[in-house]
């Protein structure tokens, strides 16, 4: 026999029922609005627009069913919310072909959009990242962290749903990478494996605060690098060398790199 | 045709039989104890204590009989080993609610205990060393390492069952993050991702002694940090700056951080 | 309703029919295949050579049935590809076993060739990275790059199916680990997390160039560190300390480490 | 190889798409409906009217799209056929409502309206039959077979979707009965195991004729009785006893006994 | 929109919780409990005493759980009631072996033990009566007749629950016998295929009198008969021949044979 | 503690392995020959000649895995009986279309051969059967029985393997039907449901004679009729009426119809 007080500590926290949805039913829906938007993903097409057009409207649908069993944490009627919200994803889908566009140019490897969708953890991020985005924006809590942390968890890449990511985004490699909540990163921006767009200060009172930097458009990050604070701007078409540590502001057109200091023996 | 050769060394390692659990069925065993610790992470709830206690004996027959399948790699009878484990539960319960307490007072983003132990990938990954610690400590063999190795794929973050975690510990963001089999660390430490706690040598002969750091309560990691060597102590309170590589002790109160050199062309 | 010319685009991509087979049933039969050579991750068994070499048959058919789903992007019939492949296994499970010695012998924590092939996270993505090499020897598009990014995806481990690897390679802990497409890598070579064997430039013209650096035998590089481009070798013996940066060659039996520029407040 | 003329036969029939949806997703989708419109066959509850209309708009989507994939063979648009069938569901239930009352008070074993609704094989397979009947109504071709034929998989209750059925109809354990086509079935009928509603012809130029017979109200059906002909009309308040052999009509309050002849030897 | 009436009233259903377990669970439960005492019908086996014992301790306390969701309809405590049906197990077992005897000489087909289990509906009806029985005379409501009604809609054999069947008991092909819940059957009884066992009257009054008939040992009832009525005893060693109609006592070592009226055109 | 007896009777059955395949493997091999067969049934199709070539050569490993499985119950090595298993199949598929035209051209109530294949119970058992039958003549035990003991299950038709059936054969509805293992049935015969060609007598000694009815061609058998006897023969272009009960031979053309005796009140 276990402890009784043991028991009946866990015990209030098993009748008190659980008021926000299953972390795999997350996962389904927002993994088949994916597959709808991208079925380069998936063998399930659908023939003509009345299909696609109801496969929309089943998706809004399950996303009202999901947002109606959270109904006491949010600011709309689960509906009207869910509605809103596929009303966003022609821009959401315009965007992340600009972000599959942005790789398939920045990597020699890359071969065709087709391969970029199938077979690139940064689009997958990006996309979770970009569908995460706005049901934070339409200040839907939870949600938007379970889907980042699902990507996370399969790509290494952790982007905060907060942060603000203009268009033609890319990362590489990408495992590594964090992003943090209040980042804002402009146009055109390339990311490698290992990045941090960090905080330089983690107390509590912050919270409310900016406290990631800001990326300006074209810029390039490589490998290891870790850029933070709030007031942190990084100009535009700036490249930061792997390894860099920055935590304060470049101008545009800056070329930074790790100076490295090796002691050899041979 | 294959080569005989081949089909027989094969075949050799084939018809020995498989004297260690499944890898799903270990996952599956400590899900179900992480979902009846955690309710926060599931729709299934126990409604009175009679059920909860019956959740617990269930869990301890599974144990049992899981154990049962590799009675030979064991010091003792499987079920004495079971029931001894699941005795253990309401401690590591009370240390991981500490570990809940610790990410949500350090990190600005973390809104709620429920948030904590719903989307952060820290406290996956020390729970399941938590829970694979324990069974490192009754030497059972082989599954504390499957139970952390999960956790990794998950996470990104390789905390080695053999380690020696206090209270009150914190990961922040995770991946990258490697604890070693002999690390040490107090209370109230604080790492974020890319962060090592390594070997300075790896020659097998090393096996048995201490060869991963100790931290002292009170530390600070940050981001990439390396420190390496089982004779350095980080003293108490001290805080290592992003990208640090130290292989020696620092005293107590120490704050080190990376100087970068960086050359610039802009 | 979502606009017209958004449902437009959408359904030209849904009318197009896939070509390539799905995700799942690449890791499926691969997995099958890994299972099968190694019979100490799982519990199903081949008690005779009949039943193993059936075993290789039906993994051989499974495969041609993969191929022929793709027949119009392959240079030969999709069976006379499968029988090829499937001819090459014993080649590559007797390099597989000089990968396992390498990390029995290289990592103190190891404790037998069971525990390296049931719960190394290195053991697995370098195994899933020779059968996808393969493929990509046979000039097998997409195949290769789903398989490896599936290994990253559950180990971190990010390895370009067209890197060309020796026997006896290991990599510990490995959650950040990147080698590039036109790596070369010699016998008896050793990596840790985090480390990045990338290109320098990625303009697209490089395409077919080879960017990423080679690595001779018997070299050890530590975690963090970094080697970039298609010029850059590392001479055998060499060591490569941890977070090091290097972008030229170094001779045989160079030893480099990372000089730590550190700033101490105490 | 197989001979070539087997196999181009069958390529002809593997290349013609199938037009109409898997019986999978048909007993999915009805069975969903079932789970609504009777709670007490599932754990999964609707908690307010929200809930509740939303579930109902889901399913509504459901069959549009299930319809939509055999839209050439409707007479409507999927979408409206699809609404109209929602919107006939709470006479559906209603009716099924008197079922369940016309079995609580027909069968002294059953003790409550749960168990008749989780444990009678007869209820189950009258739910099946309203429910396609619906879609028979609307001259949807192939699913309302497919659901009787579900139905009468589980509970070897045969009714064809065709048949014209009142309220308060109840059939007691079931195995064996068979419900032809044309047969109309009044008020507070009731069929016992083995009873057989058929036609006395079957020649193909009848089908388009009344080949099975009426029963008209409060007539119960014993046993293993068979009434076959579409002329044949049972008058009200009658009882046909088991293992009634009947081709032509019968007044109202007919009994009717099989005769048995036996010969005893003892 | 549906009509609010018919949402309240269903809205009704779904807010009251469900008080009986899932049919799905029940039927795991027993079907691991059948697999358990008859390894004929499964791959998993247990190796020694200490499993065996364990896996009986297991499904005790699956079963105490499933008791325990229920536990306001019992007499007892679920845990009570559990173990006190495990003990019953080892008799229900002999007796099973009885039947697994009666069929093997009884049906000139039937070639082994083992095929008896692997493969004859009426073992596997008989079986799940038994484990349903036993749950009956200790006043578990509704689970009894799950289980039967499961078995049911597998062989198209309904025993009631409640019924009262001696050992070496035998049915051959069994689609359409129905045994009814007050039926008392001897040893070495056979039925065969189409046989009811019901009762004369239906009236909810005599729902708690002995409404269907006595078979005594050693009788034999052919396809299709068809026996009635509560003091309807056959006496032992007594044949019933193919679709013989009884609704009266017969006295031991009686043959009875339907006797054929036929018309022949020719 | 469950009494050591028991344990100890049940532990020998559970450690002699089980040398027969598991009936879930057994069914999902033979219903994939099904779908490859019957593409009706089934969403999954294959598009060229190779792919279908290819798909029953996959079926044949897979069957020679499976008999590879219970080799020592085997005449020939496993390989060679499922190469000749795989040739019978366009034999079977022949007639197969056979039955499929006799059920089209005999029930008014079929619209085309598509509808006969998806939803005719009928045609399912048949096609079972004649999938066993092949099996039963190459003298592989238990799996032919395994596989009419499924149709049974989903269709209450139970025709033992051994049954020689000729083409277009037909089954109506089919609840009860049972068509015992020495039965021979010509070509063009229509059974309806709770039909029974049984045996007279059922020692055990007559287990190698043939015990069940002869049915020449183009005989029709109606609901509930009984035919008994190794020896009875029913003449070709016979009609058997409905519950007849016959354990006599009779001459071609004979029409025979239950008479029936009732006593009515009315």
């Amino acid at each position: 026999m276990l402890p009784k007080d043991f028991l009946e500590a866990l015990s209030q926290k098993h009748t008190k029922s659980n008021t926000f949805p299953s972390t795999s039913a997350v996962k389904e829906l927002f993994t088949d609005i994916m597959l709808t938007l991208f079925p380069e993903q998936t063998q399930r097409h659908y023939g003509c627009l009345d299909e696609l057009q109801e496969a929309f409207d089943q998706i809004e649908l399950r996303l009202t069913r999901l947002l109606r069993s959270m109904q006491k944490h949010l600011d709309e009627d689960a509906r009207i919310l869910a509605t809103n919200y596929i009303q966003k994803l022609p821009e959401i889908y315009r965007v992340l072909l600009t972000d599959v566009q942005a790789t398939l140019l920045g990597d020699p490897a890359a071969q065709s959009e087709y391969e970029v969708i199938r077979a690139y953890p940064g689009f997958y991020a990006i996309a979770f990242y970009r569908l995460a985005h706005a049901l934070y924006e339409m200040n839907v809590p939870m949600l938007p962290r379970i889907l980042t942390e699902y990507a996370h968890s399969k790509t290494g890449i952790d982007i905060h749903p907060g942060a603000d990511i203009d268009e033609y985004f890319m990362i590489d490699h990408g495992t590594g990478v964090v992003v943090g909540e209040t980042t804002t990163i402009g146009k055109h921006v390339k990311l490698y494996q290992g990045v941090t767009l960090g905080a330089l200060s983690v107390s509590k009172e912050m919270a409310s605060l900016k406290r990631h930097p800001t990326i300006e458009d074209h810029v390039v990050i490589y490998s290891g690098a870790t850029i933070l604070g709030g007031e942190t701007v990084v100009g535009a078409h700036s490249i930061i060398g792997g390894n860099v540590w920055l935590t304060r502001s470049v101008p545009p057109q800056t070329k930074i790199y790790h100076q490295e200091q090796v002691k050899i023996l041979n």
